[in-house]
């Protein structure tokens, strides 16, 4: 199905669509275009036959980053940018793509570093060029929100920066440039989409319009992210996730996200747990520690989304966790009270703040701790030892006992 | 609840919100505003009020026009926009005032007359002054919407005209603004509103954030709607109203409304319905005849209404247009075999085309046929005579009755 959505980001949905790039393009005036995309996207051919079908549109092509880009790589960028004239920006790729080049936009019109602004509460400037984003992993939901999130390696800091510079003028979601997705990817990506709906759902900035829509996307999560993992050439899976991770972005990016994203920085940035996998891991844990929050709003979007209740919710998001190869503890990091406390300490992020219900240190070292003490294929409490000799039969045959948590 | 909603109109909620009205016209810039409100609001010293607030900003009010605005009155207001020297305009009102503001700016900006391109197709010009639109009634959703709905009574002529020329800036959404509405005003623009969000969702241009939001809107007004209007100044469930009325505005601007608005056209023209209460004269006979078309999704919005079937949210549709005074029925209007022609004729209009199922003049006729034999109170069928005889009592007595069109 082909759909187009006008606000603010003009919204140009459906397979094949990605054949507009061009067009696109010159509608915002473009006539010296970067491509920034991942490797696997200059290796599979698919940057060459952009920029060919683009008639000369596309001048440049930017591929030195890393997924959770770094600022430095975003500083590059805007000095390309600088250096070739360029006077507008296509980001084909997931999160990691996106993110990098709505900053370069920005920083390469304004000038300056990207490191002013991040972690700094400094406004990023309001000179940008025109960006137009087209996501490759139904995740983050970028290509509609205002928010890109890098990372300082050199200071050990992941945050997103916000701001109105960096909405995207259009949105480009093409489900077919998500079907080279490896399973895993498909997996963690996926998370994120239901980790952003329900997190923006309970967000203290929740709003109406952003309920109905995160409600939308979240039902799709669970009725189509299954199939999508097992069948990645599954059209109307993939058509149907990519429906949802737009949606979802459009239904957290007012309200943001909260305590799965505060999370998700530290088990990103310390341990390389993939963003949408780490927001996955305590998702169930807020759903049941917010569950009588707000009002019974918590209670309400678990009966929208057919649950009988929130617990019952928790448990179909363990479940999805475990069925998609997702994982559901921490007992491989063999972490020690260093850890937890530094997992505890990191955790405390702006976006805990937006958590429906206050969570104190002592809330997040007992959930560390219970995570540290539980197996990552299935979530089954392990003891010492035990996790390497596990069979992954055992595993399925304890799921129903480990969906207590 | 104050929420904000940035896409495409910047949308401002909360009961108290007008408050930011002058704030709102500098930051577009405005200077000399023009106030665009109707009769009722310079009686009551809200104009007043607003245009002392505004420390001189507010320079000019404009309030002669009627329900359903005229061409000629447009043009009017677009000229005195001209000797005026006006550089902003605020529409305070329902969609009368709002439509007619926002043809005003356009045609004040850009010179000639609307009636250039009312009913011709020829596209509105893209200058135009910034527009602030805040509702007064919970009903058309105009202060989010591209769309203008004019009349020429000259040529006898009502229609709505597109641009995204159209699109006010700012919707300041106060519920407070809409206490003063008299009842049987608050049910007509309540039945607008499910008439917008139910059309939104079958129109054959649907699309799925439209369907979230058109889910959102429809619940609402079943569910607030005879609270609205039983007591008017139930700050809950106007607000309630009006979440539901803008939000119903975003759900079907894009994929338009369909056969019950067309329908309403006349039955306004010739007859002087109440645009909302016209819309609804026909909405549970076109969901009756949508029933199973587009793939099921009529019985999916039924279903996410919370009702079993369509057929008894059709039924659902008649027993709450019964409960709030609102017409089931012409026969009070002693339509003939030439009106009823009239009628038939004058719905072929293009929103007509969006109904997902093909409505032939036949199945219309066929429709206003039966509606001429039903008496307006609840619906039943009435023999020659007996509509001035029946008494109230008998109404409701028959509600079951008459429920099945
Ligand atoms: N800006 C936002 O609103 C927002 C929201 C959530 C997360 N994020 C951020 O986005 C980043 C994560 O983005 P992501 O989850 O999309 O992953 P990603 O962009 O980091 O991509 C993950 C890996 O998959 C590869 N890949 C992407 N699409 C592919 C495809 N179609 N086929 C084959 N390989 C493909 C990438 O090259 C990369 O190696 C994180 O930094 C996260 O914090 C941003
Ligand atoms: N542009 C759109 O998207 C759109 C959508 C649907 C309908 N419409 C059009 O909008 C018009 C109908 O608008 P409406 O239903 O809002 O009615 P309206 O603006 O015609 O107002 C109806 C009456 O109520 C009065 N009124 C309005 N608010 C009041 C208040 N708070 N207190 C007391 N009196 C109040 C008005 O002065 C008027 O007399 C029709 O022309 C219809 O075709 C436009
Ligand atoms: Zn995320
Ligand atoms: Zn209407």
């Amino acid at each position: 199905m082909i759909w187009d959505y006008d606000e603010p980001v003009a919204i140009r949905f459906g397979a094949g669509r990605i054949a507009e790039l061009a067009e696109a393009i010159r509608s915002l005036g473009g006539t010296t275009c970067l491509l920034v995309t991942s490797r696997h996207f200059v290796d599979d051919g698919t940057a060459q036959r952009l920029i060919d079908q683009s008639d000369g549109v596309i001048t440049e092509v930017f591929s030195d980053f890393s997924p959770n880009p770094d600022v430095t790589q975003v500083d590059a960028c805007a000095r390309l940018i600088q250096a070739k004239g360029i006077d507008s920006v296509v980001a084909m790729g997931g999160g990691s793509a996106m993110d990098l080049a709505k900053a370069a936009a920005a920083i390469g019109a304004s000038g300056g570093t990207i490191t002013a602004y991040h972690g700094t509460g400094v406004p990023v400037p309001p000179k940008h060029l025109p960006l137009i984003a087209a996501p490759t992993t139904a995740g983050t939901g970028s290509e509609v929100t205002c928010v890109s999130v890098l990372t300082n390696r050199a200071e050990g800091r992941k945050a997103p920066i916000n701001s109105d510079v960096f909405y995207p003028a259009i949105a480009i979601v093409d489900p077919e440039l998500t079907y080279s997705m490896p399973p895993h990817v498909t997996a963690s990506c996926g998370m994120d989409v239901l980790s952003q709906a329900i997190e923006g759902y309970w967000s203290k900035g929740h709003q109406p319009i952003c309920d109905a829509l995160a409600v939308h996307a979240a039902r799709l999560v669970f009725q189509w992210l299954p199939l999508a993992y097992a069948e990645p050439l599954n059209a109307q899976a993939r058509a149907k996730m990519c429906e949802a991770s737009v949606i979802a972005g459009l239904a957290f990016t007012l309200p943001k996200t909260t305590s799965s994203h505060a999370c998700s920085f530290p088990l990103t940035n310390l341990y390389g747990i993939a963003h949408g996998e780490a927001c996955g891991v305590t998702l169930d844990y807020f759903a049941r520690i917010n569950a009588d929050a707000a009002d019974g709003r918590v209670r309400d979007l678990a009966q929208s989304l057919g649950f009988g209740s929130v617990s019952a919710m928790a448990d179909a998001i363990h479940e999805l966790k475990v069925r998609i190869g997702l994982r559901c503890g921490l007992a491989d990091l063999n972490l020690d009270d260093d850890d937890i406390a530094d997992l505890v300490r990191i955790s405390r992020h702006p976006n805990l703040y937006n958590n429906p219900v206050e969570i104190t240190d002592a809330m997040l070292e007992e959930m560390y701790r219970d995570l540290a003490l539980r197996d990552p294929r299935d979530g089954c409490t392990v003891s010492e030892g035990s996790l390497q000799s596990r069979r992954r039969e055992d595993a399925l045959a304890c799921a129903g006992e480990g969906k207590g948590m």
